[in-house]
C-alpha cells in the first residue's frame, strides 16, 4: 500500500542542552511513511487538470536551499508513483514512458511533499536530491543566465540560478578561492575575514551582541534586519572557513524539527550518559 | 532600447563600520538597466526550444526566499517583454495574449535575472514580487499540499509550499500566535524564548560564542553546522519578537551586495558626518 510522510510532534524543552523540535509545519522527514487512503488518492489524481495529452508541468525544488532543480511533465501514473515511492517521477514525452530521476544516475530527488497550484494544473515536487539534478552534472538545470548572455562584453552566461542566500555563499566561496589563486586580488572585507580567524570571531560575537541590543534597547525594526544581515554574513564566512555549507546547516534544522518526541528524549539520555 | 541589470563592483573594506558589498555573482539590483545588444537578443530568443505552439514553461521564483511563486507559459514576445520591461510576462493560453503579472493587481514580479534550463525549453524568472503572486491573494500559487490532503485524519491540506528556512520561520510565528490565543498551549522552548527577552538574548550570545569556538578549537565540521543551526534558530526567534521577516533580512543582504562602489563610499561619508 502506498505510504507518505507524517510526523506531528509537540515541541520539547530540555533544561540541559535543549534540542528543539517541532510540530505540524515541520513534517519534513522525507522518508518515513504512513498509510495512504487509496480512494482519497484517486480523488486527488482526478482533481488534477491534466492537459489534452494527460500531462501537467512538474517542477522539482530543493526543500532546503529552495533551488529549482529541474522541470518536467507528469501524468497521472507519474504523480501516483512519486507519491508512493517518494522519488520524483516524471513522464518522458520523448520516450513515452515514466521516468524516475535517479533511476540511472542514482541521483534521486527524495520527496518531502508535493503541491498543486491554485488551478491544479501545475505540480511542485519538494524534495532533497541525492546528487546533481541535471544530466550534465550541474546541481540544477538552470545555469544559463539570459542577462549574462546579453551583456555585451561577456560570452554566453554560465551561472547557476541562485537565491540571495546561495549567491552570498557563492560570493564568499569565490573570495576564498581567490586567496589561493592570487596574492594580487583586490582587497576585500570578506578576504580579510577569511584570513583572520580572530577578527572573524570577534565580529561574529560583536554582531550577535548588536542584534540582541536592537531588542534590549527597543531600536527600530529595520535596525534588527540590518544587524541580522551582519550576523548572517559573518557567520557564513565562518562556515566557509570550516568548509560547511548552508545546505548542511539547513538539513540539520530540518531534521531537528522532524524528529519524534521519543527520538529526541532518547538522544538526550544518550547525550547525558 | 531594451535594458538589463548589470552591476559589477569590487568588494570594499571600510575600517569604520564597514558595509560589505560585492562583485560579479551579486548583480541583483533588479531595476537598474543597461543596453541590450538587439542581435544577441534575437539569437537568444531563437535558441529557446519553443514547442509546437510556440510556448515554453515559465516559472517565477522569489529571488530572496526561493519560493516558487507561480508557473505559466511564455512565447517569444513574452520573454522579450520580460527582458526589456523587467516585469514577469507570460502568454495566456486561455486569452491568447500576453499577460504581465501585476498589470491589474499591481503585484508585479520585478525581474532580477532570467535563466534557461539545459534543454532551453524551460524558463526561470528570478525576481522580487511587489505583493502576493496568486490571483487568490496567496503569496504563491502552491498552497495545496498533496500529503496533507491524503493524510487520513485531515481535511484537504491548505499549506503554503515552503523551504526549510521559511518553514522554521512559520513555525516560530505559529508559536507566537499561540501565546495570545491560549494559555493552555503545550510548553515549548520556542514559546519560552518568545516570552523571555533576557533568556533569548543570552542564548543568542551563547550560541554565537559556541559557533566561534568550533573554529577556535578546531572542532569537527558537523559541530559547526550544528552550532550555526542553533544561531540561526535563536536569531530567528528574535526576528519574530521584533516582527521582522527573513525576507526583509535577505533583501538587506541582496541590496548591500548590489550597491555600486560609489554609492557605498558616499554612504560612508554620510555615516561619518
Amino acid at each position: 500500500m502506498a505510504t507518505l510522510s507524517n510526523c506531528f510532534q509537540p515541541l520539547k524543552f530540555s533544561p540541559k542542552r535543549h534540542r528543539f523540535n517541532s510540530t505540524s509545519l515541520f513534517t519534513r522527514r522525507c522518508s518515513v511513511s504512513a498509510t495512504i487512503n487509496q480512494s482519497k488518492l484517486d480523488i486527488l489524481l482526478d482533481s488534477v487538470k491534466w492537459d489534452d495529452k494527460g500531462l501537467a508541468v512538474a517542477i522539482a525544488q530543493h526543500v532546503d536551499t529552495g533551488a529549482v532543480l529541474m522541470q518536467g511533465f507528469a501524468n497521472r501514473d507519474a504523480l501516483a508513483s512519486t507519491i508512493s515511492s517518494k522519488k520524483a517521477t516524471f513522464y518522458s514525452r520523448s520516450r513515452s514512458k515514466l521516468w524516475t530521476k535517479g533511476e540511472t544516475s542514482m541521483n534521486y530527488i527524495n520527496i518531502c511533499d508535493v503541491f498543486l497550484d491554485c488551478d491544479k494544473d501545475s505540480i511542485l515536487y519538494l524534495g532533497k536530491p541525492d546528487g546533481p539534478s541535471c544530466h550534465t552534472g550541474s546541481e540544477t538545470c538552470y545555469y544559463t543566465s539570459v542577462f549574462d548572455s546579453l551583456h555585451s562584453s561577456q560570452a554566453e552566461g554560465s551561472k547557476l540560478a541562485m537565491t540571495t542566500l546561495q549567491s552570498l555563499e557563492a560570493t564568499i566561496l569565490q573570495r576564498k578561492a581567490e586567496i589561493s589563486e592570487s596574492s594580487t586580488a583586490k582587497p576585500s572585507w570578506t578576504r580579510r575575514l577569511l584570513l583572520d580567524n580572530k577578527l572573524l570571531c570577534s565580529k561574529i560575537r560583536e554582531e550577535a551582541d548588536e542584534l540582541c541590543r536592537t531588542l534590549e534597547d527597543s531600536e527600530e525594526a529595520p535596525q534588527t534586519a540590518s544587524e541580522m544581515a551582519d550576523v548572517l554574513y559573518h557567520a557564513m564566512v565562518l562556515l566557509s572557513v570550516r568548509g560547511v555549507t548552508m545546505e548542511e546547516v539547513l538539513t540539520v534544522l530540518r531534521k531537528r524539527f522532524s524528529r519524534s518526541g521519543i527520538e529526541e528524549k532518547r538522544s538526550r539520555k544518550l547525550e547525558g550518559s
